[in-house]
């Protein structure tokens, strides 16, 4: 008895020790060079009598999320959000029937819609976004998250996740890697979610912002959510949200569209070894096929710097053996 | 040799499992009611048999800085930097000799540099924390620190932080709480020292920003800072800067003066177990004693405040057994 609890013991705290490594890793990807350079470079990075070793403080990765960690097509979901929800909101707003870009969403006038441009989308985002107490808008998210089904796929967006993807945050969580978002999307729109579905908790996402303002009602502090810009994390604001918000450099970035290029670039131009990926859509089957003639998420400067740079580029068609988890009521 | 193998692994496999506890915590507190009343909570939500258990994640704990982890007298440690910084750069400055707030800076005219008041102050931290690019902006804050030596106690800055409070830090994080820094002073400020001095990662620091701006210098990508208010993090800013950048209400929240009050109500009006605590500075011998009348740390309002809702209030003089830590030569 002594013995087997012992025995035990012993397996018990060799597990604790034991880094993760074998064949059963990253499942869902085929055995192709992208899978093979990500356990490299996670390998190179944490094995401790190697000179390239990063201790798990500085073990920061970042991964963009419209078209990385879900899908983004035919519109960016949190567009199609906004656009649910000025239908839910139009009784309250008769005038909608003849303001554009409102009158285009309530028609059903993807052009019009389009044809309204950023001031039209910048419209239609405060419209819905703003106005509401910070709780109160997180509830509306997840209400919408609940019900909505994406057209083409008749499934939650929240189901619409790139399974090799949530195989490589678990991955690199096993390697103590700190997993951070930073996305153009919504900071409390994205905070619904990520923690269920990705395992990122609420303080881990970085995002563009609008203001809010602090308020009371009814003898308690709210925050109030103001129709107003605060930071777009898009583009070069990529590392200015992560300086912002993380405060040092990622070691590894994933992205899949030329939003991404800065984050990339900041994230390369650091010291000691990094690793850069981009996913690449060409699996018109079963996801898009999209790149450099795209409208959303385009990925065409990004492409060549990826070539030019040795970032990994991984094809999802090639690449990928399965693209979205199997469907679960808990998702 | 066997069986001590054995014995050893069971003691490191206790040592793992065990929950933090005992009359050696908070060594340098006196057995008063704080002491009690920290304890106390933390006992009540890591007790997973209790009703108010709080798991793992939602343990957020934020502590302002100034006045609550180190000292904020004279003035503002961050003030001081600014101040030593424009007498390095006044050579390259030679309109400063007449131009005031620097014209007072630069005489030790003390009443002067306040007489210019915010617009003033918002001069001098214009001119001496923006311009360079991040990294040079850190360099030249860990360079300062490691010279500079407080008027009164002649000890480098960053050992005027409180023994207690230090303590204080460990033991929540002993207790799977997690930290985060939420102050009035300048983000990157802080964290060049934050890890090192109180055991927080820079991405666990929540303060006040300048605009950042990418640019490309010698063909690599950097920030550069812009003489241009991003966010103030005090008052009313707090719970906005929590909730921005953390995203989730904190359960515990630690201050000192009234531009704390916001944060400490915002987290008292939480669901569940709350814990609120505010640094009396009572002791004149060992530091400084002030409050309702002070310019620097007025506590007021939030000391009132307090005792109406029964929030903890550490009295320095008589609940603090020592204030700051023995010397050392790493700090």
């Amino acid at each position: 008895m002594r013995i087997r609890k012992t025995l035990l013991l012993n397996i018990v705290f060799l597990l604790i020790l034991s880094p993760v490594v074998g064949a059963d890793e990253l499942p869902s990807w085929n055995d192709t060079p992208p899978r093979s350079a990500i356990m490299h470079f996670v390998d190179r990075v944490t094995d401790s009598d190697s000179a390239e070793y990063v201790r798990p403080a500085e073990r920061i990765a970042v991964f963009d999320n419209d078209g990385t960690l879900w899908s983004e097509k035919p519109i960016y979901f949190q567009l199609q959000f906004a656009m649910d929800r000025v239908r839910k909101l139009a009784p309250q707003h008769p005038e909608w029937k003849s303001e554009q870009p409102f009158k285009a969403v309530l028609e059903n006038d993807q052009d019009g819609v389009l044809a309204a441009g950023e001031q039209g989308l910048l419209k239609i985002v405060m419209a819905t976004h703003a106005g509401s107490t910070t709780d109160e808008f997180s509830a509306t998210v997840e209400d919408w998250l609940r019900t909505a089904r994406h057209p083409r796929f008749d499934r939650p967006y929240t189901e619409l996740v790139y399974q090799p993807m949530l195989e490589l945050l678990s991955y690199l969580r096993a390697n103590d890697f700190k997993i951070y978002i930073v996305s153009g999307g919504g900071i409390d729109f994205m905070r619904t979610f990520t923690e269920r579905v990705y395992g990122v908790p609420p303080e881990q996402v970085v995002g563009s912002t609008i203001k809010t303002e602090l308020s009371v009602r009814d003898g308690r502090p709210v925050l109030v959510r103001l129709p107003e810009l605060d930071f777009i994390d898009d583009k070069a604001g990529k590392p200015v949200g992560i300086h912002k918000f993380i405060g040092r450099r990622p070691i590894a970035a994933f992205g899949n569209s030329d939003g991404d290029l800065q984050m990339l670039q900041w994230t390369a131009a650091g010291e000691g070894p990094r690793f850069c990926l981009l996913v690449h859509h060409t699996d018109d089957e079963r996801e898009w096929a999209y790149d450099r003639a795209s409208h959303v998420g385009r990925l065409d400067v990004a492409l060549d710097e990826a070539r030019k740079n040795g970032w990994t580029v991984a094809n999802m068609k090639t690449d990928w053996k399965t693209i979205f988890p199997a469907a679960s009521p808990n998702r």
